[in-house]
């Protein structure tokens, strides 16, 4: 039910989903009335879904503390539920973002040796693709919750992306050892003592487009802050492209010529593609859309938690905290010390 | 003395400034074995300018510290030393931002009124240019801090770029009231109670390349982020741009037929035209060019520092100060009994 276009563009969502993904099945939560005239026109669909009707939906003004208290009802919770039950290997939903989050994190709970999740996304970038996280979970930080998304994020990039050995660059305003707050000077040295992932060291905001690193490890703040405005620089960037070509007789005509680069471009940097953050650290999958997608940006937030599925995140990531938590597991130890 | 290409991008770019602001004069401080060879090219620049030779070069790579207690016959700190004596109307420089802001703040000194100094720049936006701070020189800022480069912000957009009641904005990871930390809700309520500026609220990362306010107000470290996350991502699409026009003989037939096009948006996205961060908050107008910079930016940045000049910038924010240290003065006042 969450997201400006919902439910329609959650039952197309799946609609698409499910031809990428022949072996899932659907419940959808939320009002029945609602979402049984729209599965109702997609045959196929409708035969490998269920609905499960909810007595209430969270709003996207809703604060979490109140989703958390009045939404135990709610298709939001229910969904989680589903995880956390066993019944469903994922939840996947457009709305109200700070809910889904203490939802999930009161549901599914964080993993043994991961004190926060962390909200984690793709970027396309010089070199092909990039995690970043957190992007808007934990607002401050302290030292081991980065070390903590660190090993996530190159838990999440070998799993799931399938680099071996991804490096992991920790955001910050300069690439020197003296830089930045002292949080992230102490992370750095965690990390670097711990060396049980590739650590790159410190990274500017402009290394994430150009790829510096594959795993972008930062604050719920800063991560937030640097998603958006990357957002808000493409968006501008589109339109001075469009005003461009919109300036005169000769550029219009320009125009009819470029379509089938600008074509190319527009589906290479469509945020659909890129639709999907992903909660880490909690024992279950969950997945956010973009609240202003459409069908097409769902389909692909339903692809990357099918995917974190299919590749056994979950398993592998469990593997490793586990790891960790022997003595040796410098980073685990610290944080249980504290 | 400063910068990848200096000095001959410094001598070229002055020569381009000169063009335009015909009554300016240059004083070059640097190695005048470099510097004479380029000025005697320029036969007219010549007759504006004065060589003042230097012992030392800060170097790139020094540590602001390091630079303060050594550089004190250095190119640099001569130049500032210039302003705060009165021989030269503005400093420019392409060097070491550590050094030159450690530097300038202790040769001009801080305004009363004004705790700490903000390096301010320009931004494209979809609706015209806005102005952002601080970008770099204060890692963690309290929320006075804040507040006084909100008033900055807020004279500076009134008398340098001639925006009637400009709106200032505090970034931040929502536009609720309720989001981000301590220090951001802070400052927003003296923002809010001192209503000495038209302040809009907070903001988000996407409403920077947005437009959505006039002034951009945060602290160092996001800024830092900001600046640069906008950049890599400029840098991204305009490859990803390149790559789609070369990907086949139809494409690349197209860019023949776009070129026009193509051409008005780089010189629209040109990170040239936006060269040149203003230090606010110092009894002296310094502004320090991107290091990577040519000519043609290094010319921007003169221009940026004469237009301040020009504006009466440092006036019209002293006097605004002034006001502001009468009893009805909020933000001053506060600040005074920190």
């Amino acid at each position: 039910m969450g997201g400006d276009l919902a439910p329609k563009m959650v039952v197309r969502g799946a609609n698409i989903a499910r031809k990428r993904h022949p072996d899932v099945k659907f419940l959808f939560y939320g009002v029945e009335d609602q979402i049984k005239p729209l599965l109702d026109k997609h045959k196929t669909l409708r035969s490998i879904s269920e609905i499960r009707p909810a007595e209430t939906v969270i709003t996207a003004d809703e604060k979490p503390s109140q989703a958390l208290r009045g939404g135990r009802k709610s298709s939001m919770r229910l969904a989680i539920d589903a995880v956390s039950g066993g019944e469903a290997v994922c939840a996947v939903s457009a709305g109200n973002t700070g809910a889904l989050m203490a939802m999930a994190k009161f549901v599914l709970k964080t993993m043994p040796g991961i004190d926060r999740p962390a909200i984690a996304s793709f970027f396309p970038t010089l070199r092909g693709e990039s995690v970043m996280l957190d992007l808007g979970a934990n607002i401050q930080c302290d030292a081991q919750n980065l070390a903590q998304f660190a090993i996530m994020g190159d838990v999440f990039a070998r799993t799931v992306l399938g680099t071996v050995r991804p490096s992991v660059g920790l955001l910050n305003v300069g690439s020197e050892d003296l830089k930045g707050s002292d949080t992230l000077r102490e992370a750095a040295s965690i990390l670097r003592e711990a060396s049980l992932i590739n650590f790159h060291g410190f990274i500017e905001g402009d290394d994430i487009a150009g790829g510096t690193v594959d795993v972008v490890v930062t604050d719920g703040f800063s991560g937030n802050i640097a998603l958006k405005t990357a957002e808000g620089t493409a968006r501008l960037y589109t339109e001075f492209l469009r005003r461009a070509f919109k300036h005169s007789l000769i550029t219009q005509l320009g125009y009819v010529f470029a379509r089938p680069a600008l074509n190319k471009l527009k589906s290479r940097v469509d945020p659909r593609r890129y639709n999907g953050a992903m909660f880490l650290g909690l024992n279950g999958i969950c997945v956010k859309s973009h609240g202003g997608t459409d069908a097409k940006g769902f389909a692909n937030a339903i692809g990357v938690a099918i995917d974190m599925y299919g590749h056994g995140f979950l398993g592998k990531i469990r593997e490793e905290l586990e790891a960790l938590q022997e003595p040796q597991g410098a980073v685990a130890t610290a944080a249980e010390s504290v």
